[in-house]
């Protein structure tokens, strides 16, 4: 009976130190966005690419959004909704003359880091998406993220208030 | 001593089967570029990102530029030259105007595929390169991988004849 009743003591006790971490702000705590509390997901630069894309004036970036283990397998499968915990992040740069190549730009410096987070419980009133635009690490303010939802909403809500398609 | 014996004899088998199926093209046999001998790496629309790119008039595309493992470690430590085995891919559409977001391009059909592998005594005599230039799965004629090396050498030498850079 010992490990049985070890199992739901040592995980209160888990839940206690990650509400700790998560009210007290330790070294882990990450920023979180306004309304959705979407963070920058570990290891996201490494992840599997799904598009590019250049967005035109007047900001003029360059893009590609990549997508965690469970976005990629939904793209793969074409399967719709996304299920809960894909993940999405749109890296973006501004759009710069190659210094070698005329014809072509690349990405110059980093601007902003968007990210959409699939839960269809948490974010039931969303689409079932959580949303987060980061600069430098950091959150844009509460008014900007106001405006995700309804922008995905209006144009893509066939693929599941996702723009961006696998490009094969 | 039997596992010690057994191993070069297994090996010289390996070898033996890999030269026969690369002798007489079997199932496994990949289309090879002109002048380079280089295939299309297995896997490689799952690789890492290194950066997205847009090319202009005429080609007017939407690039992106993945490494494998080798690739990215070499990138990320800022090391140059890169170590053979080094492998970058550049994939490219063509760039189409998103019908959800107009200030957007996304990418449209597929064009090339361009492969760059490392090997620095197999290709001494250009740069280390190997080059690989393919539309749908086959390589472009020879005259095409002509121009290759050239154009690398010609504006990139000082990065080990590489243009692209890591986008971070």
């Amino acid at each position: 009976m010992r490990p049985i009743q070890f199992l739901p003591v040592a995980s209160a006790m888990l839940v206690s130190l990650a509400v700790a971490a998560s009210a007290h702000g330790d070294e882990d705590a990450k920023p979180v966005s306004p309304i959705y509390g979407v963070s920058l997901p570990d290891g996201y630069r490494r992840w599997e690419l799904i598009a590019p894309a250049l967005e035109g004036e007047p900001l003029d970036e360059l893009r590609a959004v990549v997508g965690n283990r469970i976005a990629m397998e939904a793209y793969r499968k074409g399967n719709l909704p996304f299920p809960d915990g894909t993940v999405l992040v749109k890296l973006a740069w501004k759009r710069t003359p190659s210094p070698e190549f005329e014809p072509a730009a690349v990405p110059g410096a980093a601007t902003t880091v968007q990210v959409m987070v699939k839960n269809s419980r948490r974010y039931a009133a969303t689409g079932g998406w959580g949303f987060g635009r980061f600069i430098d690490g950091r959150p844009v303010d509460e008014a900007q993220h106001r405006t995700c939802f309804a922008c995905h909403e209006a144009r893509v809500k066939g693929h599941d208030f996702v723009f961006t398609r696998l490009a094969s």
